[in-house]
């Protein structure tokens, strides 16, 4: 186990994957069924996204359980003592079949393939989606933030308006692999093995009579600190960090400065001409307050000389897409295909595989059946059997950050590339997936 | 405590607090602190928000602590033996003022003022902005939806796609403490006490080889259900429910339908048609898929036969406004006015009061010092005391939902409307706190 989470999260589901259960064992509808969890559509603000939150939790799901109290709930809310009898002995003993933490995907591709019986794969439903959704909307915010920071490193400030503390620890375990630097969460680089960032808040300078003092007195308990300039005056703070490096001479180890506020861009050209003229050229700066990749892009662009950013609430709440159009649908039950045909939201049958071909860049993708074999890479690989994960597939968060940047680095400019203008990456279903998606639909129509 | 939340959230703090507890700690400045936690500007999708998350956040500050792991992996970071002593006997001594859960408010209207020893009441910034953003954020976009509902109940079924475990469950109480009758979450429900609500999804039916044998199977174990209707053809899966209450007569107990996908307004009137003409008037209609205020006040608007409404993914990431912009300022340190200068960040100083004057409505508020006496009712109310929770101020959800909705029912319609278009609510600075505010700028100014 990975830090403090309790995985007694059996609860963490809707009312009505429960009464499905419910029903499903009094029907004895217990065969293996298959589940697809995909995105429908990417938001109009992104181009691709990035897997992120599988091997947390396949760890929640391995040791998913209820407690007496989750049971005597149940009780009261009169299910069936068959179901509480199913869920006091609940194991999870299917197999997950995913991409790795760190792949790139595109619309309507498999993220996660579960099978299971019935019951088992039904119940999971929630708690896949909550957890893969959250981290992969983070995952993709932060590889767009930090392609538009372009090697400068970006340092995760979010903790305090993320949406909670799951949010707050997973969500800075999801930027970290998406390829943001640090975060300020302690709990969440506790957790997860992070490494942290972070100094000082105006509160600190505000609580002293003088912003000097306050400065000089942070640097001696922390001698090689970044110092907050722009309580009072962001010039003038900058002339306070000149004045302390004169005083203490060599005893002097402040790696640099952060403006938290007003025109950043400007601020940080008179800052380093401030620093410059005072051969303080290996001081930092470092820029924050209400950045998002749009405006790091701007900075670049304008040439502001910052050589780090600290980006919090609209990363960490992805505030320009606060969720994904993300779906978890029974694809197989008992050997057969199974879809839906509810307007405008269509379904690929059965259990499937990506194939992505490649040259220097993607190329293009092929959603088939599992059993195809195209040309290209396929995507999807085994990562749980019989309901334990698979050691060949448990990676550490630093590998995983790796494999991300790998993959990142292979989208073509038109993907990468933070203007939503641009073509789409292409995606094409395989005939021998058409034509079985064509055939169940066929079969259901008359039914219907 | 309530349900299974572990209270060992000390280290859910970001790495600055601890650095500067570390310098305060070696200075010696342990004086008493005011921080007030206040939102600067409302979204411009907000014209209002409602206090939410108080409670909780409460419990989990009276039970604060650091485990004996969190020590350790702050020992590896180097910090001073201080700071780690410190922190082993951490326990909240201070008092706490704040709004109660369920009052409405304003741009820089506090929220909660903390006062109490410089470190103790910098360390829970993270924890305390986290927490109370959001809930607050979730209350106020739960009331807009209500509000659009026209008193149709709305459930939540957002648990699948909000960010995370902890916004599932705090998320689900902020939202029926703000007018949302029911959750699908049952770990929200169980923890909370909140009323759970849900049927079945279009996997159960797409298990069944027949809809009609699925619908009738679930009849079976659940007689008192809700149908979902959409996963082939909406309107020959209402003929199906039709015939299925030929078949049973006497034993369909059915109680409603539920619409998923297409034009749920055309669907609904056609849907209501066919059960009438089979005298199935007190089958309701439920409808859901992709909802959101502005679609269910057009439903409304153009009258269409819909009973209840089930509210996902856009309520329960608060989609147009996925963040407050909310802070947590030093406003007093050691009996002196602070604050902070940055540019277009104002910040009121010193311990404050807000009063709101009503007639049949609220007309307007008035922020003042707190020792200030001045027409209209004292919104603040102290409900911690020595790091203690005054039982006074101690409710059940279902007091706070009540008071909520008083709350809500005294918005004046301009502010109320879900519309974004029209004028503020009128927020007036006191003579006296804005002649301190003056004072303690000038004298910073000069210092600066």
């Amino acid at each position: 186990m990975t830090g403090t989470e309790r995985q007694d999260l059996g609860l963490f589901t809707d009312l009505y994957q429960l009464t499905m259960l419910d029903a499903y064992l009094q029907e004895g509808m217990q065969d293996d069924a298959v589940f697809t969890l995909f995105v429908r559509r990417l938001p109009n603000e992104r181009k691709f996204l990035l897997a992120a939150g599988l091997d947390p939790l396949l760890e929640t799901i391995e040791n998913l359980s209820f407690s007496d109290d989750d049971l005597r709930y149940l009780k009261e809310q009169n299910f069936s003592q068959q179901l509480i009898d199913y869920l006091r002995d609940f194991e999870f003993t299917g197999q997950v079949r995913a991409l790795p933490e760190g792949t790139v995907f595109f619309e309507n591709e498999p993220i996660v393939e579960i099978k299971a019986p019935l019951p088992q794969a039904q119940l999971i439903e929630t708690l896949v989606m909550n957890q893969i959704h959250l981290q992969t909307l983070l995952a993709s915010k932060g590889a767009r933030v930090a392609h538009a920071a372009e090697k400068r490193p970006v340092l995760d400030f979010g903790a305090r308006r993320v949406h909670g503390i799951d949010a707050g620890k997973k969500g800075s375990r999801a930027l970290y692999l998406s390829g943001i630097a640090a975060t300020s969460n302690m709990l969440a680089a506790r957790t997860y093995g992070l490494p942290v960032a972070g100094t000082m808040a105006h509160s600190y300078i505000q609580a002293h009579d003088s912003e000097y003092q306050a400065l000089k007195n942070f640097t001696q308990v922390f001698p090689e600190t970044v110092l907050l300039v722009d309580t009072i005056d962001t010039l003038k703070g900058v002339e306070k960090v000149i004045q302390l490096a004169n005083e203490l001479g060599d005893d002097f180890k402040v790696k640099g400065i952060r403006l938290d506020s007003g025109d950043l861009g400007d601020l940080a050209v008179k800052a380093r001409k401030l620093l410059d003229e005072h051969n303080l050229h290996h001081l930092e700066i470092i820029a924050s307050g209400g950045l998002d990749e749009h405006k790091i892009a701007q900075l670049i662009a304008d040439r502001a000389p910052i050589d780090g950013f600290g980006v919090g609430t609209g990363m960490g709440v992805s505030d320009d897409a606060a969720a994904l159009d993300m779906a978890y649908k029974l694809v197989e039950y008992a050997g057969k295909g199974r879809l839906k045909l509810s307007s405008g939201k269509p379904v690929l049958p059965g259990e499937k595989q990506v194939f992505r071909e490649s040259g220097d860049n993607f190329r293009r993708d092929t959603i088939a059946r599992a059993e195809e074999q195209l040309p290209g890479e396929p995507l999807l690989k085994k990562v749980m059997q019989s309901g334990k994960r698979l050691p060949s597939h448990q990676r550490d968060i630093e590998e995983i950050r790796q494999y991300a940047q790998q993959q990142l680095n292979k989208l073509p400019e038109y993907v990468s590339s933070i203007s939503s203008k641009e073509k789409s990456y292409p995606i094409e279903i395989s005939d021998k997936l058409a034509s079985y998606q064509k055939e169940i639909t066929e079969h259901l129509k008359q039914e219907g």
